[in-house]
């Protein structure tokens, strides 16, 4: 059978990424105390083309894919984009994993187990001189808004707030780590089980901690700033207003 | 050239709904201030089939959308709904949109005014003896939690809401009823611009008002309940909490 | 602390469903292969609410689940439901789950192997006299158009589309099995691995099988017909159309 | 009433972008045939914030929106931004808008008609030194593999495809343009209402022009490159396979 993908092509255009997106896969995820998670990832794989062929051999970021099933990890990370790029004859190497990270946590007063999900992403890419790893954590928060807790005689609006913390790293980072240090920066962390005297303490954590969206990503930067293994970062807050039908914003970047 | 689609078919199999569904569409609906207002739809045309039909004309259901292009409307629905059985020589149709619909509100003490978008549904459905024609709007409010409040020294924590109702009527009902009957529900409604001392009013309103998933339902129901014109109503509440990473939710439904 | 839920409510009106909404949470399902295979489920809980009572006890929901952490399964539904009755002292109670299920599927001609996810839905309800479970499965599989190939000298247009089933069993049938039903009933199953010759099998096969939507939705229905176990089902399916900028969408249901 | 937005912030660390996320606001864009056309969009507001003040005024961007109501336009781009600069008193700011646009096709035998929607994003910033202003439109398109056609006796599998092209440019240049070079690129371009000899007219014109998602970018890009207003561009093309439950996706960028 003819390989048309090899076809010599002639318009002469380099393509910079070319592969498979939206693949569904379950993997096994590092895990500080339990020593790994299961849990279910959203995946994309990608390679440059050289000018010169016609098209890539999509089958073969599957292949790849099935040779590291159970084994994905952030410490196979540069195999598999090793292993992409020898499979697919290709300079440079994509890949992107998306998925739910669960962590237990215990109620701040009654001590009442519950989990949270955190949505991860793993994103990585290598050609034959350089290598690139980027790992981003959702950490969902409570804020509250200073302003309102100002000039109210009583009571402030609050929300749930998504905290997006990105970063390259010198030296292995525990996602569990960086999902502490967003939580001690906002007005208050998240449970899923909370009884009544749980109830009363995270609302008055809250009152007494008020953070605009900027004071969010501004606490997350001071503390990421601390972190020697980390070489660059960024941070985005976004705030489900209660007293709005969107969101407030923030972005800070440290190069 | 021969019409597949006419063909008998010998599974003996009627088919209740076939057509198109999610056509992006421009609309306008009808506006209790400004009289009319442009708005963009989500859109679904379904016919039945009968047993002996091998399938539908789909490219008829566009036909019909075409030929009510900028007269869309509650008022034209029946006719609609006749066209698509005669065109489609179908026994029974049903005409889905689903669009953003927007009201200006002025904010509580400085008046500043802004937009504030409501999602609406329009789903009717006709035979040849019976009609059927269902609204649904849903509101984005603020709701403040009773028992935070109540065991909690300060604070309470509070989340964005939405307050979905359907309902048939007997009587032609304006959407802007039905949303102001919802936004005096709740804790305190919502605005997109508020100035200072508006935010320590719904900031305080709020406080005030505490409300339950289960409140917010019940006291919509009160209201529903009251008006003559409405033959049946559902109602579902689902808030976005600011102290978990789920929603705590309600559903009523009046037979 | 005073348990405001527990309060007298006087507005006479019982809520239907009252709990928590779009939990994340990692199960373990029963794997007709495998025994069992993990991933991670979007949850639904709800108890009804009589009408004296001002609220739900919302943290006994996650106490429930809890409870059966690692052992949510078909097998246990009843028992989860009976449990949330219990803890809740409701009269009735809903649990859903929704997840991705992964088949392991051969390719048609080179065999190479490969995972592929379904969206997975149980939905279950009890009260003290009567319980009801219904299990859903969507299904990608490819739909080629009988008259686009009947009307073209050459080609026919195809499209991923999505089967959807929904039923009732009287006795425990596996998701393998509907699904192995759905994917005989379209023009072409669906891989993630396919090296040449597969493509040119499925190609053919797809192109020697044209389908509507409607057809679709009668062979399932066929075969849903003949399966003893099953006493009742709903089948739509979605075609996201290679030619349009919308779907085709058909369904069906035995009563 | 206390300024808290204006009280100084010692941490020394400025915000590179601060504001409001997805406001859902009706706006009339510029439209080739008609002059204008209504549709709905999803905005985006950003300023800087330095590092001595410790938050923005969050309601001065809906002000400043309100002001442009109507008049949201690629022309005002320049202006809003500048108003946006002048009065939350920010060195730079960021305006960002999404929505559908549509436009009236002929179907290519029969000459019916029907609408398309196009998804569109105008991306604009600027400081008191630079202004930037990015637009893309998502093109779907049919889309015929080569490689199934080359390989198999009958058929070939195709699939929608939305082809995202964004763009600078040095002189005004029509969306409708845009969109036009975008169908002509791909293996047959899609309609919302095709009559039968239209549909043999599609089915055959794909089959004759087969495109991989690489080719798909390529033929755009050739195209994008001959226009001589346009100083940047990238193009990423993502194929909702037939034969897949995932995606082919290809990029490319002109730098």
């Amino acid at each position: 059978m003819r390989d048309i993908q090899a076809d010599k092509d002639k318009r002469n255009i380099e393509i910079q990424k070319v592969g498979v997106k939206n693949i569904k896969y379950p993997i096994l995820v590092l895990d500080k105390k339990n020593e790994q998670q299961h849990t279910v990832a959203n995946i994309n794989m990608y390679v440059d083309l050289p000018h010169h062929f016609k098209g890539t051999h999509m089958s073969r970021f599957v292949e790849v894919l099935n040779q590291y099933h159970g084994k994905i990890s952030v410490k196979n990370f540069g195999k598999i984009l090793a292993e992409m790029r020898t499979h697919l004859k290709a300079e440079s190497a994509h890949f992107e994993l998306e998925f739910p990270f669960f962590m237990e946590k215990s109620a701040p007063v009654s001590g009442a187990k519950g989990l949270i999900d955190y949505t991860c992403r793993f994103s990585g890419s290598s050609n034959s001189t350089e290598q690139d790893f980027i790992v981003s954590v959702a950490v969902p928060v409570t804020s509250l808004c200073p302003c309102s807790k100002e000039i109210s005689e009583r009571g402030a609006h609050n929300q749930r707030s998504i905290v997006n913390v990105s970063f390259r790293f010198s030296k292995f980072t525990w996602i569990e780590d960086i999902i502490a240090l967003v939580e001690e920066s906002a007005s208050c962390e998240i449970y899923s089980l909370l009884k009544r005297p749980d109830e009363k303490y995270v609302t008055e954590k809250a009152y007494d901690n008020p953070r605009f969206v900027e004071d969010l990503v501004r606490e997350v930067y001071l503390r990421m700033d601390k972190l020697e293994s980390v070489s660059w970062f960024s941070i985005e807050a976004e705030n489900f207003e209660s007293i709005h039908n969107h969101s407030a914003y923030a972005y800070v970047e440290k190069g």
